[in-house]
Parts: structure tokens; C-alpha cells; sequence
């Protein structure tokens, strides 16, 4: 399998994880998100995904792309260990924290929406981060009371195992520790990111880890 | 089951979709968007929904929210007709095709996101319907390229009954044309939605024929 992923893409670090949960082999191929005006904009990377937007993974004779599609593939073609255990009610409650994170805090704060703010809406660098912070609170300060107080809670998002919504969240807490975001009114996800933390699997599947880390 | 619903919620309407497709019966519970600054916030839907955002579904004791997960539960509990039918290449495919419009679209232009473009950033109405043009075309264009050409597409999405992926799809159009969106260049996108809005659990699910349209 081939991995085109950049270090600091926390979509390209949900996979990741992922793959060293499962202990799969793979090749990582760098693109560049900046570099150049990006190099996921490039003819060569369009024609492999159209979106022109990381991570896309090479298997099975196809090209996958979107990170939680990417991510229920390998779970279903490579089962242990799980990372939608449980009952079709577990599933739904650990999708719809993975979800969250995906659908209502990631898209609004990715390079290219904080390039649309400060290039065609000219907004300033204040209220560029005043909109990172905005997204990334209210939707971590949903993720916390889903978390807080839900006896499914473990030791991880739900139980005691790494499940698909551990791989968006400790993803998108990296993200938002870099932007100097506040965490203290959010101890379950604090506790959470911790545990994950301490996982060889997280470890290296973190940007620091990357070849292509700077 | 009980369907905490708006007639206009893009992501509701995917989740009727999917009861339609399967024959479900469900209470509709209005709960209106905009009305007194958005019935969503109240404290008693908050305390079902922490994010506030519809829809949210009663269903096996339990409160599930995100309309993605919701629709994979009632896949996994009411299996016919499937909307994830195929291989795991397959399922890949139409999730991520689904996952284009309701992770890179659809969170960019939902009312919240409107709301503190022209509230806090005090952005004007052209400018804000240039966002709303600019994610939608980016995005449609997107989904265009990945059905357009691919021999899995067909009558649908993904072969010829309809998937997640048209769930996702036919309500982004409804949207997209409400707000003057240019689908011209996008023939795959129109042709599979109109054979989507020919089916009767489409018709049924769509905003005019639901209690609370307007």
C-alpha cells in the first residue's frame, strides 16, 4: 500500500495511526501541503485525487481517498483489532464522535478554508485565529459532554480500546495545541489524548515521526 | 424511532432518505432552525444533542447523532435494501464520495457558519454568496470527477440502486439550487439526481413534503 500523506495533516495522521494499530506495512509519499502553492495541486496528484486534498492510499488496485472511508476500509479488510467494536449501537456512538470531529471541526479549519479568510475575505490575522478557536472549542466542547459522564466512556473514547473516534481526536487536539488552543474546561478529552498518547501506534504515527517532519 | 428533523436540514433529509429507502416508520419531531434564534440551542434539545445540530434519531434506547453514522446504524440493523452494497472497494468508494460532500461541502455552508461570516466577521451578501458558490462548486466539481468516467458509476452514485453516496448527493443539489449554484458543468451530478428525485423515497423525504415546510 502507498500513503500519500503530509506530516502536519491531521486527516493523513487519522490513517496512520490506523495502519500502525494494525501493524500494516506501507509506503509513505510525501506531498507537500504548502511547498510551491501546494503540491497537492498538482496535475499529477489531481489525476490520483481529484479533491486535491491529503491523505489518498494505494490498495487493492484503487485509489481511496477521505480519511474515514480510508480508515473503514482497513478495518474491514484487516479486522484485528477493531476499530468499530461492539454492536451497531456502539458503532453509531463512536462514529458519531469521529464524525464531529470530521464534518463540524476539521473542514473549517484546514489550509485551504484559513487561505480563503485571508486572501479573498482579507480578514486579519487576529480573526483568522479567533475563527480557528470558535470551531475547534465549540466542537471539542461537544465532543467533551459526549464523552463526560457516558458510562461507554473508558479508558479510551468508547471502552477501553483505540476506536475510529481516538484516531480523529488525538489528531485534532495535536492540531489544536499548536494553535494555542484552550483545553482546560475539557478534562475527558485531555485524559483520553494522554492514554492514546502513550500508544506506540500514536507515537508513530505522529507528525514528529515523518520523514517528511520539518 | 423518532427523527428530530427540519424540512430545509440538508442532513436530515439524507437520514429520511434512508428510512424511506428502507420502509421505516418514524415520529417526525420538528425542530426549527431558525425560529426565536434556532430551537436547536434550547436547553432540551441540547441535552439530547450536545452539538445542537439536527438531526438526531431515537432509536434502540439511545440518542444517535451525525447523520452519516445514523444512516450506517440503520444499514446495519435494517440491511435491505443496502446502501453500502458491494466489496469493501466498493463500500470505500461510496463513503468516500458521501464523505466529499458532507466533510468538504456541506460543514463549510450550513446556517451556523453563514451566521459568523456576516455576524462576527461582518461580511457582506455578495461576499458570503461567493463562499457559498465557491465550496459548493469546488466540492460538486469534485464528486463530478469521480463519478464522471468511472466504470462503478452508474444509474446512481455507485452502480444502479441508489447508496449513502446519492444520499448525500441529491440533498447537496436541492441546496445547491436554491442558492443559484452553476451545475452546468456537472452533467454525471445532474443526470444521477434526476433519476434520485424519480424515486418515490426521495420524493417522500424531500423538504416540501415534510410537516414542518413552509
Amino acid at each position: 500500500m502507498k500513503l500519500y500523506t503530509y506530516f502536519r495533516s491531521s486527516a493523513a495522521y487519522r490513517v496512520r495511526i490506523a495502519l500502525a494499530l494494525k501493524g500494516l506495512d506501507y509506503e509513505a509519499v510525501p506531498v507537500h501541503l504548502v511547498r510551491g502553492g501546494g503540491e497537492q495541486h498538482q496535475p499529477e496528484y489531481r489525476a490520483l485525487n481529484p479533491a486535491g486534498l491529503l491523505p489518498a492510499l494505494e490498495a487493492g488496485g484503487q485509489v481511496l481517498t477521505q480519511s474515514l472511508a480510508i480508515i473503514e476500509y482497513l478495518d474491514e479488510t484487516h479486522p484485528e483489532p477493531p476499530l468499530l467494536p461492539g454492536s451497531a449501537l456502539d458503532r453509531a456512538r463512536i462514529r458519531a464522535i469521529a464524525q464531529t470531529i470530521a464534518c463540524e471541526v476539521h473542514p473549517l479549519n484546514n489550509l485551504r478554508v484559513l487561505k480563503y479568510l485571508s486572501g479573498t475575505l482579507a480578514v486579519d490575522e487576529a480573526a483568522k485565529k479567533a475563527w480557528y478557536h470558535h470551531w475547534v472549542g465549540s466542537g471539542l466542547a461537544t465532543v467533551e459532554r459526549l464523552l463526560a459522564g457516558d458510562p461507554r466512556t473508558g479508558t479510551f473514547c468508547h471502552g477501553d480500546t483505540p476506536t475510529l473516534a481516538d484516531l480523529c481526536l488525538a489528531p485534532q487536539v495535536f492540531n489544536a495545541r499548536r494553535f494555542d488552543c484552550d483545553l482546560s474546561a475539557m478534562p475527558t478529552i485531555t485524559r483520553i489524548v494522554a492514554a492514546c498518547e502513550a500508544l506506540e501506534a500514536f507515537i508513530q504515527a505522529s507528525p514528529a515521526r515523518q520523514p517528511d517532519a520539518e
